[in-house]
């Protein structure tokens, strides 16, 4: 059989195979890295980062304007230092060997020039992942952005925290949204678990990985993961085999946001990862939402303080994340019909202000009659007469000859 | 001795008993009244509320001015239906013989008029209260509110929500701020009970009551009433001989609100007081805090929600509202010492991006040589031993013969 056209072979294709270059080349969203390829393509960006040709005087034209473009003066280019720094791993450079491995391992490698390539990755601008190492269902990956939310959070998280997460996820992933998280431990764990046990969405869930595609890391996921595989999407745009770095992580963190309509944080410590994929979020314009907790718990300080610095919205549901995710209008009757329930409640809704003094002034056990209500609740006779006759109609309040009491 | 001049013979006064006439008459913030009131001063609105006589032709066109100046239209003044509203009560007026037992009960009587009276107070325009009833030394009366926070929250609070109550105003009242609340079971218990037991402001703490300055309502809070009277102050703008009702609770909310330069709400249920304390506060261009708690905890809800609504800015402790009641720029150097204990603690402050790329790339155990730093890491040589003589100059890398490792 011909390999469908969004799977070429691997290795065939000079972009491709330029594009894996690249990956295994620089580090993410390294500026002149990314410059080069937006002003040259993927193809002679590689000869040229690599090392293996030097760059032509009307190709460094073309990157110092693309520069100018992002908002990099000429001297912010340094050209010569970023070849300094790509050396040491040019030596080792074979993109073709990295896909034919990626194949055999059941992985394939997705770049921006394919048909099923995330539209929403798009939005990353300059900052767009060089490709995706992919693992899992690849008619799955053009999975839309508009139904999927970001759940992540701390690897050392609360039972507390665990608890939302599952809860949260699961609600989420039962509505047929794509829960797309980090695949560590802790939140994103839980965020995992939750949307494979309840998830109607395809993909119920997607792990983008800050390691090599070839690693289930961390170890104690690897289970995990394996079913994040069989039914959802694994996402890195580390080259296989490199290993999860701080750095890398917090870059992964932009792909995560931009792959969802919107983030939650679960739990997070005052300094973490949450800020800054509450920064990513707000710089591609996706909501971002907290979950409050206690103001005892240092796993909940970074949620309070994404919410006090207005980088979060506060969120405690499912329902408030939706109305987070979701533009004005397009909210399903299940919000509504939440905030009803919610509304509901209180006796007094709908009465006037003078049957609500009536209604406080009406005793629970003894009764009392109306011209004693005229002088406790300060009305006037007629006000008293027609408030106790709305207020039975309610079923709030019932009268005898000895009186009236209000109805529990 | 003579009375002091803010201490005048109850019932020598017109004014003052005039007052004390309307405390019993109305309802607080019954609009008529206070038309009544504003146009009229409280003698001539007293003669016509109590029906002892007509109003005259002037005086009605001054009511109708007074109220269009409030944004009310003629026909909003319904001074019939509202004569009709208080015939019930005017029968039993008795202003003098409710200053008199007021002062034989250890109370006293302010009056707008008295050069003590809480400048803040006039804050709420048309509705700022008749008269307050008090307890406790008089010469406390003129607190500043810019000194004052209110805390408050749920009558049936959790744990949680008492202990931080407890942790919040003892604070609060340890520097001297005077902690103003409503003498209820729960949050307010907690909050009157931690100001008297740290506080060093004067006073400590108010407690605004919704009931008769006469009652100690509730009952359970009696013991620790009687303390806010001994060290602080009890205010009421109910007559004498009030029940408390939930409209009064409701009015009673916005003199809290105007007494103190900022609210807190610690824990609230989803429909509660709370909102109608923020309202009022919001009206009266007071900030107001909400304390974040679980979101499985129904007496978070209330909390949330405002926080949601953009109706509080979420609070965790002191500090928070410190931050929220003071001024920019005013705030003490407690602030600030502990921004920067919160700010301290990631080791990679200060870094440069490939230095903490280079961190990131060297192992905690085994030792690595700078050559395969520079391709795990992504960087020149160069930038590999500048990097490293800088995370050694830190305390943060250690290097041997046999190559370099993180320390911790």
């Amino acid at each position: 059989m011909p390999p469908a056209p969004h799977a070429p072979v691997p290795g065939a294709d000079p972009v491709r195979a330029a594009r894996a270059g690249l990956c295994r080349l620089v580090e993410p969203t390294d500026p002149t890295a990314m410059l080069l390829l937006a002003a040259l393509g993927p193809v002679a960006a590689l000869e040229i980062a690599s090392g293996r040709r030097p760059i032509a005087a009307a190709e460094h034209t073309g990157l110092v304007r693309a520069g100018a473009e992002a908002g990099y003066g000429p001297r912010q280019i340094d050209l010569r230092r970023a070849l300094d720094r790509w050396a040491g791993r040019a030596a080792e450079l074979h993109p073709a060997a990295d896909l034919d491995a990626a194949a055999r391992a059941g992985a394939w490698f997705a770049v921006p020039e394919d048909p099923d390539w995330p539209e929403a990755l798009a939005d990353l601008g300059l900052f767009q992942p060089i490709g995706l190492w992919g693992r899992g269902e690849r008619r799955l990956l053009p999975f839309p952005a508009a139904r999927s939310v970001a759940v992540v959070g701390s690897r050392d998280c609360s039972g507390y925290g665990r608890q939302v997460t599952l809860e949260l996820a699961g609600a989420l992933a039962a509505r047929g949204w794509t829960v797309v998280s980090g695949g560590a431990y802790g939140i994103d764990q839980a965020a995992h678990s939750a949307a494979l046990a309840t998830g109607t969405g395809e993909p119920p869930t997607v792990s983008v990985m800050a390691c090599g595609i070839d690693r289930l890391y961390p170890r104690g996921n690897e289970e995990l993961l394996r079913c994040v595989e069989a039914a959802g999407l694994l996402l890195s745009e580390a080259a296989p085999g490199c290993t999860p770095s701080r750095y890398r992580f917090l870059q992964r963190n932009r792909i995560i946001a931009a792959l969802s309509a919107g983030t939650v944080v679960v739990e997070a410590r005052w300094r973490s990862g949450a800020q800054n994929t509450a920064h990513h979020a707000d710089g591609l314009s996706r909501p971002v939402g907290a979950v409050p907790g206690s103001v005892h718990a240092g796993t909940s300080a970074g949620c309070h303080r994404l919410v006090r610095e207005g980088s979060a919205v506060l969120v405690t549901d499912a329902e408030d994340v939706l109305e987070l995710v979701q533009p004005l209008g397009t909210a399903t009757t299940g919000t509504a019909a939440t905030c009803a329930a919610r509304e509901r409640g209180s006796v007094v809704d709908g009465l006037s202000q003078p049957d609500r003094v009536l209604l406080d002034a009406l005793p629970l056990r003894a009764r009392s009659r109306p011209d004693r209500l005229v002088r406790v609740a300060g009305l006037s006779p007629r006000e008293v007469l027609g408030g106790l006759r709305r207020l039975e109609e309610r079923g709030l309040a019932d009268g005898t000859g000895e009186g009236w009491r209000r109805r529990r």
